[in-house]
Parts: C-alpha cells; sequence; structure tokens
C-alpha cells in the first residue's frame, strides 16, 4: 500500500497541506473518498488513513500498524564530498538499506568545492530524493540529510556518537579483515554509530589521525577496491546482515 | 597501479592488440618505455608487466602478484529484465562487490520486452562496463555477463549450480530471517551459487515453484524493501561479509 510521511502529528482527522504529497496522492494516485493508505508523522508509527474528503485533501485515521522497519541501531553514514551527482545515488541507495541520516562534509582531497548557496540547494534536493526513497521502502522515518560547509562543524558533531567507524582503504590493504566483525559484535540497541567514508581520493592521513583523535576505529571492508558510492552500501548491508538477519 | 585484463596467456614478451585498452594505455594514460601496470591474463593471474616498445605496444613480464581478491564462492547473480539501464548499474556494481557472473532473463513480470538484436547490443555494452569495472576493483577475472532471450534457456542452466537462493519479498513479509544466515553458513570453498531476483514486480508464483522444484531456496533480505537493482548488492555484500570479513 502507498505509504507517505506527513509533518506534524497524528489526529484523528488528518489534512495534507504539504503541495507534493497532495500531487502524489490526488493527481499521481487519484485517491477518491474511503481509499486508504499508509501515513508516517513525525512519531515514526505508520497509521492506515481513508481518505474523507478529496477536495480538501482529508483522512481519518483507521488504525495503527504496528510494523517497524527501521535498524536496531542509528546509522549515520557521513561521506567526504564525492564528484558529480554521487550524494543523490547515496541518499536513495543509503535511505533503502536503512540509514539514519546522510552526511556530507568538504574532505581534504574532495575535488569539488561547493559554497554555501550550492549545498542548500543540493540538501533541499537530496531531501526529497531521501523521502521518496524512504516511503517506496516503507521506512518508519525519513533519513535526515546534512551537508556541513566546514569540516570543523562536523567533526564538532562526532562526540554525539556511541560509536565512530572509518571505512580505510589502507587497512584494507594490510588484510585486516576483523576489525568490523569485531565492532559489530559490540553494538547494542539504540546506539548511534558514525560511519565515515572519503571521497575519491581518500581520507588524508590528517583526517584519519583527527578521527581516530576522538575515538575513531578504522576498519577494512574486504579485499576489493570499492568506489567511493559503493563502500557505504557494503556497510549498511552488513550491519543489517549482522543485526537484522544474524541474530 | 593502472590494471589490464588481456585475452590470451602470459608469454614473457606480451604484444597488446585490443585497440580499446592500447587507446587507454598510450593515450589516457600515456604510458613510456619503462612504465609498469599489471595485466591479468586468462589464469587470473596478476602480473606485474613494463612497457618495452610504445609503437608496438610490447610489454615484457617482470613479475607474478600473488594477491587474489575474488570471493571464495563463485556468485552468478541472476535478475529477470528490469527497467531503463538498471542492468547497466548492476553490472558495475555486482563487479564491484565481487560476482562471478552477471546473468538477466526475461521474467514473468518483466516489463521491457528485448528481442536478440537488442540483447547482442547491450550484452556487449554490460561486458564492456563489467571490464571496466573490474580494473577498477582489481578483480583477477571480469564476470561474465550473460542476457538469456529465453528462459527456458536460463532454467536449463540452473542444474549447474551447487546452490541455487531466491530472494523473495514474501519470504521477508513473513518475518523470515534466518534463512539466509543458514544457506550462507553452510558454503564451502569453490562452490557455485546461484541467487536469482525478480524484475520491479517480483517473481511470478510459477517462477518461485519453478526454482523451488530444482532445489532452490527462497530467502529474505531484511525488513525493508529495495529496488530490484539494490538487492543483489545486498546480497553480494553480506555474502562478502560472512565469507571474507566474519571468517
Amino acid at each position: 500500500m502507498q505509504q507517505y510521511f506527513v509533518n506534524g502529528k497524528a489526529d484523528k482527522l488528518v489534512t495534507i497541506t504539504d503541495k507534493d504529497t497532495i500531487k502524489h496522492m490526488f493527481n499521481v494516485m487519484r485517491l477518491t473518498e474511503g481509499d486508504e493508505v499508509v501515513l508516517v508523522f513525525d512519531d515514526g508509527v505508520k497509521r492506515l488513513a481513508r481518505v474523507t474528503n478529496v477536495q480538501e485533501h482529508t483522512f481519518e485515521i483507521v488504525d495503527e500498524l504496528f510494523d517497524n522497519v527501521e535498524l536496531p541501531v542509528q546509522v549515520v553514514i557521513a561521506s567526504g564530498f564525492p564528484k558529480g551527482d554521487k550524494l543523490e545515488f547515496l541518499a536513495q541507495k543509503t535511505t533503502e538499506l536503512g540509514a539514519h541520516a546522510l552526511w556530507a562534509f568538504p574532505a581534504d582531497w574532495s575535488v569539488v568545492k561547493w559554497d554555501s548557496k550550492k549545498l542548500t540547494k543540493k540538501a533541499d534536493k537530496l531531501a526529497k530524493i531521501a523521502q521518496g526513497a524512504a516511503e517506496q521502502s516503507k521506512r518508519n522515518v525519513i533519513p535526515q540529510v546534512k551537508l556541513f560547509e566546514k569540516k570543523t562543524a562536523f567533526l564538532a558533531q562526532l562526540a554525539h556518537f556511541d560509536k565512530i567507524l572509518v571505512a580505510y582503504e589502507e587497512s584494507a590493504k594490510e588484510g585486516e579483515s576483523a576489525a568490523l566483525t569485531f565492532e559489530l559484535a559490540q553494538l547494542s540497541a539504540g546506539q548511534k554509530i558514525l560511519f565515515i567514508f572519503g571521497p575519491e581520493g581518500g581520507l588524508s592521513p590528517a583526517e584519519i589521525k583527527a578521527f581516530e583523535g576522538v575515538g575513531a576505529i578504522t576498519v577494512g571492508l574486504g579485499p576489493r577496491i570499492m568506489r567511493t558510492e559503493t563502500a557505504p552500501l557494503f556497510a549498511l548491508s552488513s550491519i543489517s546482515y549482522v543485526l537484522e538477519l544474524a541474530k
């Protein structure tokens, strides 16, 4: 069944005000009185809702649904600014794979230079992609998108996490393969994990040092070299496998 | 170091004849006498090679390298024909993630209808993408690409595998989460695995029955709904995690 995210909290009678949502509901899906959809409010609970008035875009809540498809830990994916539209790709795919948020920051070896105007525009676009992907993959929350203009602002966030992992190619080259497994085995439900990835050129030694200085752990992701936009998908899949399938 | 796949076997002196490879070596990378690259021949062994003559495109083999980045099992990803350029996406990403081959077949619910002419053209394009991705991710082999015009020809291949897994959304919906873990734990090095994925609309009940009839096992890939082109990446990542990292 079609799912939509709606800002605010669930009242008995809901009026949809977001114009993209209205357009999709009544122009694309052509919902009519009595049709049912799933609405997800800020509390992340899915609710079955029935159209009561097409012109006024109103729904009545019929039932609460109890399925929750969120990962048991909150995983924030942070990528050094990659080239082109790789963040758009990541916004869609990391949402499907359960990320709690997608962050990006200007890494030492990021080739692109994005000013604040460009970043605001890009963040808006990414947020829309994440919302669409969250609806399609029936998520309970829309991953937050945050693009940091300054690396210092990104670094200031690091204290808020229970665990920081850094995908580091050198770890993989040295044949290190156990660190990720070891770290994933330590996780407990509700923890906040930050998983950091470099841009195309990788992370600089200074960045690795800065991350390690606040307790980050470098981990390898196996023997093959993955593109910068593929590595986060491997990481999220592994986390899902360990915490959702192999439990 | 730049890596190239070369047809044939490794002689002491190698002449490159493939014109795309020549172009990349001498026009894009501007290799000159004495420069070194990695060449991978049909035997999958990486060899360090040095340019001996730029005009004649010749190399001498300097050394054998012993790194092997192939998954310990051969995983063939088979997808029902998906829409648009999703197979192009899969050719790149499944190569990075270690697939042995990418196959596709006309599934009952495939929307696209590709005739043999289109399929030949598409297979050529996919093979080029797989080769480029295999060079970038430093694979020892280029994944084979095979597009089946008839589903019967695809079904005829099923007998050649040690294990056939089918990603099945209904398994996920039923909350089944242990089957993939159970199956991956049984794998032993050298086995041939076929992992089947539906097109956008999924696999039909008749297809599931046909696969199960030859011993295929349906597995869920976790609670979130993934797009048809994302599910194979999750599967390959999980296999890599279990067989290469968690070992």
